[in-house]
């Protein structure tokens, strides 16, 4: 046989010193220059209002970038799943908080041999939870901590009353290998809203509620020392408004499509630094062309994505394998063959597609990052 | 260190001769009973036509599956892209079409590898396309097979008038290392329409459509032996229809929530096969649960998934890496723990989003599949 496929890896999108140019497509591409303002711009916010900045990890699965997070002064990252969490352990991550309820032996297993490396927390919102997490840490001696999630208006999981909260804390404080460290409050839906004002008077409503728990702790004599939550979209009203101990923001390193189409007043001016690079790869009338971007490669559940070029361009649909673009003019349509960088519309699932991360520096290829948490979704 | 965490994977969702309730979440389940009978039956109504059956491999991106359906008599496989026919060249599938433009020097050479180790066809719709193509294959001294693309009316790739196709087809003719085929006409949208009486016409009007191509060879004097195309919403047509050589279908063996909705009279009476697999993390209200399925382990852009069990239990809305169910009732919720089989809204975003499908026999795991082109989107 001539070419021994079996041993035939699919080729890298881009070596390290290629210019775009050079870059196969479809591939997602990190503008280092941007990435960076938004990480230090995000940092000096929970600095200027004395609170932990704790990035969610979720947001992007990559280790490198959680470092760089850390390097610049975060607390710590936080999962959404407990797999997520290995490689950010492996990669040398020694605080990691699973912001979410963790149910199932294989899962509690995997958890508690974590907790003997890094300092692990995670949420809990039921008692035979909280049972289950301590009998699976007393297995390996680890202890983690614990955050009682509380819903506050996101109508997800959490305790329902601040009476079932503090129950609960007194529950963990019961239970061996686990430290009660505070209440987990987050708001998933006000961080989309598209007003400022819309999600400062969410943001509000929720630390009002926040305050209401924190109340019936006072009252019941418990320290609650952390509170941790809040996002991207209210992290301004978050780390303000005295409630939040520590800010989980997940997205803010890239601004996707969906977050750009917010009111940002004129704080966090946050960069896009986050593209999908495509290739043209048929024109087959005089205003429209078609791009090798799909729903493999970008989620769109938040939207289409948006071609950075030209204003006479528009995405108009995706399929599975293809974006289709429409021109305003013929003058505006792109040639065959021609690379097009586009804004994805979410961030999250757009990273879970891809397994690595080609970081530019300018037009220079500087890093190619793994996104090793790519589909640890356990 | 304790627990040399460097040097841990995430576990596996399971192993062969678990059960049901042991296999990890979220997963990716395939039910073997009803995959081997939809095979079956797609195979029969190809065969009962006289037209080859070329299933598409874009769906499930799974080599195990490709050879299954080879073996029970299919012509080959379609690929999306080239990237993707490697783990299927690797597996010992030797005759796959690449079912889309190929763009870019890159993707070009990868395809003049693999033209060396299988026959290979590939889709053009530009001339300079096929140039670039020839002048690759020259590289290698390989030859591909070339489909002339025409749109149908669905509005994406492929030329727009027979006299281009016939026009291109000469094109090809004159450049070396390349064979013409014959056309590929598919039409994406008519696969989804929910009335059979609509699909019908549908198939109908693009059936017409590429016999005015063929007539325009015919009177051209070029024989034009093969016509590829087809899925599986509108399979009973292509295949009846006498102007397909070919079916390209799919989903065909998974049979997803959104084909499920459309209408099939009493023909292709396909069974839903796959399902994932998810664990009730959260129960904070008597009629909520919250299972940990989310965007990341299921495609939603067509549709949430559908959970299989119990009429009052409804899928409400999905998030990241949470699924929100509503119960009519209290005594409709599932409680703490138990795990749930859902029926994903589409099946090729979410084959893409695992790594490996469990395939159980019954109630037991007979094989764990590794989804090798999982990600392979260049």
């Amino acid at each position: 046989m001539l070419n021994p496929v079996e041993h035939m890896a699919a080729p890298a999108a881009a070596r390290v010193g290629d210019t775009l140019a050079d870059v196969d497509t479809p591939s997602l591409i990190l503008d280092l220059d941007a990435f960076e303002d938004n990480l230090r711009m995000m940092q000096a916010l929970a600095e200027r209002h004395g609170v932990a900045l704790r990035p969610h990890a979720k947001a992007h699965k990559c280790p490198d970038i959680a470092l760089r997070q850390i390097a610049l002064g975060a607390q710590g990252i936080c999962c959404q799943k407990v797999t997520e969490a290995l490689p950010f352990v492996a990669a040398g991550v020694r605080d990691i908080h699973i912001s979410n309820e963790v149910v199932g032996a294989p899962k509690l297993a995997l958890l508690a041999r974590l907790a003997g490396s890094a300092r692990i927390s995670v949420c809990v919102d039921h008692p035979s939870a909280a049972q289950a997490l301590s009998a699976a840490l007393a297995q390996t001696g680890a202890t983690a901590g614990v955050l009682v999630e509380i819903d506050v208006g996101q109508k997800r999981c959490g305790v329902q009353r601040p009476d079932e909260a503090v129950a609960l804390a007194r529950t963990l404080a019961g239970l061996p290998n686990l430290e009660f460290l505070g209440l987990q409050a987050y708001h998933g839906g006000l961080q989309h809203k598209r007003s400022i004002g819309q999600r400062r008077r969410g943001a509000e409503k929720a630390a009002r509620q926040v305050r209401r728990y924190l109340r019936a702790f006072q009252q019941a004599g418990m320290p609650c020392p952390r509170v941790s939550g809040g996002g991207t979209g209210s992290a301004l009203f978050d780390a303000a408004g005295q409630v939040y101990t520590e800010i989980q923001a997940g997205s803010y390193p890239f601004m996707d499509a969906d977050y750009a189409r917010l009111d940002w007043g004129d704080a966090l001016l946050l960069r896009h630094s986050l593209f999908l690079l495509g290739t043209v790869m048929s024109t087959p009338t005089p205003e429209r062309a078609i791009v090798d971007v799909g729903l493999k490669s970008t989620s769109a559940e938040s939207g289409l994505p948006r071609a950075v070029a030209g204003k006479g361009l528009h995405c108009v649909a995706i399929n599975d394998e293809h974006l289709i673009l429409k021109a305003d003019h013929a003058r505006d349509r792109p040639s065959l063959g021609a690379k097009l960088r586009l804004i994805p519309g979410h961030c999250d699932p757009t990273f879970n597609l891809h397994d690595s991360l080609v970081a530019m520096r300018g037009d220079r290829v500087e890093a190619i990052w793994s996104i090793s948490a790519r589909g640890l979704s356990r």
